[in-house]
Formats: C-alpha cells, structure tokens, sequence
C-alpha cells in the first residue's frame, strides 16, 4: 500500500515543483480539471493589464505594428509548434478548434475529388463528429464514415480523403500511436487529421517524427491560454501550397493591406487565416505556452503519466469495492494526462466531489474523469482527490438532491 | 468663415460630452481613428481584471455556469441588438466578421439551390469580396457578380441567392438607403446581407423597420471592444429555422452538453454559434456596448453628422488650394461616420498627420481616412486636425523619406 509519506516524497524530488508557485490555485480546492479549462498563470493578469492599458489604450491602432499584434498568429504558432515538434512556419494560432476543423477537412476533401470519405471514430469528441458531417452537408458526395474504435483500420480504403482522429480521446484518455495511425492512413493515400487538444501538453508530441500531415489543438486546456483562447492548426509543409481554406477571410491574403478585389492566397500557413486576430485572447494564450516552453518536457510528460499512475493505483487501493471501474487504458503508454474511472451515478458523484473540494468533470452517461496538468498538480493532490473520493462514496453523501440535480452545462 | 470660438460652444452644449471622460485618450493626439480600432472605456481594464483574477483564477470551470460565460454570445447579442434595431433572440456575438459572413453567405445560398449568384459591390471592404469568393469555390455553380455601385440594381435578377452589401462603405463613407436596397433585393426573390462593420455605433440603424433578412458587424470599430473582438450576426427570425450554418461546432447544438454524436442544429439563433466562445474578447466588448447603451443615440448620431459636417466645412473654407478633394458624399444623410479626403500623396500626408499628433488612416491609393465617434469626440477635435492637416500640407512637411516609407502593415 502507498502511504501518505511516500507520497510526499514524490512531490519533494519533483523537478518541476517550482512551477505550481507559477500558477494561481483556490484555497481549499484539488483542481483535476485542467484538461478542460486550465488553470491561471499568475503573469497573465499583467500581461492583459499591459495589452489592454498600454497597448491598446495608448498605442491604439498603431500597435498593430508597434505591439506585434498583427504577426501574433504566427509568433504564437512557432512557440506552439516546438511543444508539437513541428517546424515554426508549420503553426498558428488562430480561431477556434472547430473552425480550424473546418478548415482542414474542407481543404482536404476539395483537395482530393476522386475521395470523398471523411474517416472517423464513433465517440469522438462532438464537434469533431458534427464539422466533419457539416462539411459533408456543404461539399456533394463528401461522406462521414464513423466507426467504432477498432474497425478505423478497416475502414481506410482508396475512397478515404482524409482520417480525422482525437489523439488523446476525450472521455477515456486512450491514446492513439501517432506514427502507426499516421502511416496506416497514408499507406492507403489519405491525409491524417489529428486534433491534439487533449495531448499539446500533456504527453510528449512529434509531429515530424510521425510524419504528419495535418493537426488541430485547443489552446484552453493543458496550455493555460484562458477562457475560449485561440485555438492552433498545423498544416505540414509539404502540403501547404495543395491546400486551400474554404474561409478565405482578409487576414490569409497574400497582401491583406493592398485591398485588392480578388482573393490571392496567402503562401504558407498565413493562407488560413480568416479574420482579424483576438488580440487580448491571444496576448493570455502566449503567457500560458512561454510557461509550458520554460519546462523541461522529458521531466514534463514523465510527470504526466506518474501523476496518472499514482492515481489509478491510489483509487484500487483505497477505494475498492466502491463501484468505480477503470474507464482509461491501464498502460500508461497508451494513455494521455487524464483517468477516468466510470461509476452508475457518475453525476451525482461528481457534483458532491466539486462541493468537498475536488474539481474534476462529469462526461455523460457514466464517466468521472480527472485531469493531470503537470506543470500545476503535485503528487499529494493525488492522495487528497482519493481521500475524498473515497469519503464521498463511502459515506454515499452524494446521494441527495442537491447533487443530482443537472445543471444547464457541466 | 466658422472660428474657434463658434467650436467651443458646440462642445459645450453637446449632451454626449461627459462620454469622452469614461474614454482613455493619449495625451496630445486627437485620435480620428475609431472606425478602425475603437477606443479603450476605462472600465475595461477592471471588468477583464475581474474576468481573469476572480472569475477565470478562482471560479475555474465553474465560471461557465457561475459567471455566465456559456451565455455571453446571446447575452451580448441582445445588446447589440438594441443597437441596431433588431429583437434580443435576432443577434449573437461570435467568432470574426470574416467567419460570420462565411457562414450566412454559405447558408443563404445552400438554401436556394435554384439561384446560384452573390450580387456585391466592386471595391467592397476585401474580406467581404474574399469570402464570397471563398464561398463560390466551395458551393458548387455558386458564383460571385461583383459590380460597380451605379449598377447593383440592374444585376440582382430571379438567379441571386443573396445581395451582400457593406452599409456605409469602409473608404468613401457612403451609405446605402438600408430599406430600399433592401425591398429592391427581396423584389427579385433574393436574401439581403448587410455588413455593418462601419455602421454599429455610427449611424442609427433599424433592422427590422428595413425588413433585413441577414447581417453581420465587427465590434472592435465604433463598439469599442478592443484588437480583434468577437463580431456579430443577425439573422431575421422568419429565417431562423431555414437557414443552416456550414460551421456546424459543438456550440450550435441543440444540446451541446449531450455529447451525441449526430450534429442537431439548435432552435434560433444558437445554430450560428461554432466552437467555444472566446471570454477575454467578450468581456471587453460588452464594455463597449453597454457604453453604448447609456448614450441617447437620437444625440449620438446627429452628433456623428455633426462632426462629420464641421470637418467638410473647416477643410473647405481652411484647406482649399492644398490638393485635397471629398472623396465622401456631401449629403450627411448619405454618408456614415467617417470622411475621406483624397490627395495626392495621401501615404506620407498622413504618416506626417499621425507623427504630428492626428491620427486618421490611409486606404490605398490616394485616400485619407477621418473617423469621428461620436462618444468621445469632441468638435474642438474635428478644429485641432483641421489645423494640423493645414500646416502639413502648407509646410509640405510631409514630404520626406520618412513618412513615404511604407510601413508593413498602416
């Protein structure tokens, strides 16, 4: 059995200790949700005081040039990209996940008339699926295969355009083998899609090294960037000039400022673009991936699956016989930074955890899931998560209406 | 000939005038720039403080529920509805103009598959002209007619979808008859789209005495909501439940907290809405449009063709012989809030205008560009420039490598 000591040792050779200093938390709070909104660098309120006070109210329109507003997409992507291994002229930031979806699965499918499928899986996260089936909607004989988890291979035929999976899957966690996916997805002359919001930082990426072709992530989870940031998009290089975004807004133009009637590609990542860049999201955003960039990421990721580990077997010691079953993967290789463990009454579970002091999220229709954000959680959250896990369970405090009544959103 | 004095007391007597102090304005500069990025409200560093520090920092993910974050794209909508004209549930604040605009035009020519044209002025704002072309590469036969202003009437026939016109015209000022151009549209079976990015805040304006089918606005103009905030669109309620958006995100869902796996278009408006909302840039536009809501806008917008009139005035009677000629209508009821003079040299003449303290700005090839925002500035402003062009151009002081060097971006 793993003692409270033992645990605090961890958290004492930790290397990246100091890193949680960095970060505000709430008092009397075990925050395991930052894999759906991450957690408050402590710079970034200074650092919007500064956009908004300095730059904005005082440079005014001149800080397009003077603050870096206009090449923000691209500076922020560059950073982005040395989190992903990807080449810095291979990222921006830009949009919203389910935008730069858009993007890139129209782009392929009008890139390869003679395939016409878009791969997926079933219970991929939503607007991963609903994109897909409203690019389907828009461009003719463009179709939406979604099959479950272990048929995807079999479902990759010449008609495929391009394979779009969650590396790091929403609810389960389970963890796709970039490199494999990738080139079983190749092999049959589609592009691989992969959306890494629930991987760019939390698990080691490389994109190059897969061979990758194209990538969304989302910039509010494990990247700290706030409330709605910026999301990012990847589009290898080898593929920019074949691709084209169906949102052909100002900002992807080659010459944006020459004001010419007829809509000229932008060469490069620039071309997917659209329009003018949320200067105050993006200026949060950066202070969230400068925070990810001081980190040893070897140390990081390593963290990662500790974290994860500690916790699984924490919740088989300490809460056996409690109704919990693991709903992630048990290998640590195969899985991202988040657990979930699946319980009947799951919502009500959840709701009494937030009110003793455990924040973690509830994903319908059975799953508790908590995430591991590396840089912020240290080992003895851990331990406190399942004290008062267990506590809840064992003493059914979840059992009442106050708990089990839903909420508009969750 | 009008003099200082007779300006004063224009100031003087204006019922708006107490707005300008709830404004950050540099130390001598006259900024004549907010119809492009509108100017800081002092709140606004203290309510994104607040969103940041308490609600984002303490409240983490409770704050979608707790702060009201899930409903701010229909909170703010509503307000920006009372701008316009237009009921609460006919407008959300979401993504950019450019994005916006993609997704009416796409669903205004999906809907009427028989009529395959989008009738739009020659020389509109670019991202306009851009994505309709990004729209007609996408829909298959859907093509962009593109003509001279003289002719948009004889080129809207029974094959236009929809006619896409910006309002007030982003370089000369001009403005379109809203209910006319809208009833000669609807005459040929056609949906109207009005983009009213230079007309939010600068001219009164009502939706639903013009019978507007669909629009769209920018909030970083006239709404002062900072670099890049989030736009909006209207779209009529009779259209509602026809019209599909193409951008198909999680947040259009009728019940986005579901997580089903087929895509269910949302009742209303929320169909519109794509990926999560982006916090920082709607808690600073709200700022703005609450401002906005405190103003008579009777006042306000007489106050807009006020100081749009004193200008013409002073640079005809102060600036004659000086090579400057009125690019803008002379009629006030014919012409937004801004007032563009065309000269010459018009590059370095206003690189020379900005370094002497009058910050308007340049609009390829030959155009000056004047903004005047009615909340924050004054007539004595409109005096001070008038001013300052005169010694500019008198002195010729403009004419220097430093001011006909090209900057990267104006």
């Amino acid at each position: 059995m793993t003692d409270l000591a033992t645990v605090r040792q961890l958290d004492a050779a930790d290397p990246l200790a100091a890193f949680r200093a960095r970060f505000v938390l709430p008092d009397g709070q075990t925050y395991l949700d930052g894999n759906s909104l991450g957690a408050l660098p402590r710079a970034t309120a200074a650092r919007l005081a500064d956009t908004v006070t300095r730059e904005w109210g005082q440079g005014l329109i001149g800080s397009w040039n003077a603050a870096g507003w206009i090449g923000a997409p691209q500076r922020i992507g560059a950073k982005i990209a040395r989190l992903i291994g990807a080449a810095p002229t291979e990222v921006i930031a830009a949009d919203s996940t389910s935008v730069n979806l858009f993007k890139l699965l129209a782009a392929a499918c009008a890139a390869q008339p003679d395939r016409r499928v878009i791969v997926t899986e079933q219970g991929n996260f939503p607007t991963d699926l609903y994109v897909a089936q409203g690019v389907a909607a828009y461009l003719p004989g463009v179709e939406v295969r979604a099959v479950p988890r272990a048929q995807i291979a079999a479902a990759i035929d010449a008609d495929v355009a391009v394979v779009m999976l969650t590396h790091v899957h929403y609810k389960t966690g389970a963890m796709y083998d970039m490199p494999a996916v990738t080139r079983m997805a190749q092999a049959q002359g589609a592009l691989m899609l992969w959306d890494l919001s629930h991987s760019a930082g939390a698990v080691a990426l490389d994109l190059a090294a897969a061979n990758a072709d194209l990538a969304v992530g989302c910039g509010y989870k494990y990247l700290n960037g706030g409330p709605g940031a910026p999301a990012f998009l990847f589009v290898a290089e080898h593929h920019q000039a074949s691709l084209r975004s169906p949102l052909t807004g100002w900002m992807g133009h080659a010459a944006p400022f020459d004001f010419d009637d007829a809509y000229e590609a932008a060469p490069g990542m620039d071309r997917f673009l659209c329009g003018t860049p949320p200067i105050l999201g993006m200026a949060a955003l950066e202070i969230g991936i400068d925070l990810f960039l001081e980190a040893d990421r070897t140390a990081l990721f390593a963290k990662s699956r500790a974290l994860c580990s500690l916790f699984v077997e924490l919740v088989e010691e300490r809460c056996a016989g409690l109704g919990l079953t693991l709903a992630s993967p048990r290998d640590p290789q195969a899985r991202g930074s988040h657990i979930s463990l699946a319980h009947r009454d799951a919502y009500p579970v959840m709701q009494a955890l937030i009110a003793h002091g455990v924040t973690g999220d509830f994903r319908a229709p059975d799953i508790l899931r908590f995430g591991f954000t590396p840089l912020y959680v240290g080992y003895e959250d851990v331990w406190r998560a399942v004290e008062i896990l267990r506590d809840v369970l064992t003493s059914k405090s979840w059992d009442s209406d106050t708990y089990r009544r839903r909420a508009a959103v969750t």
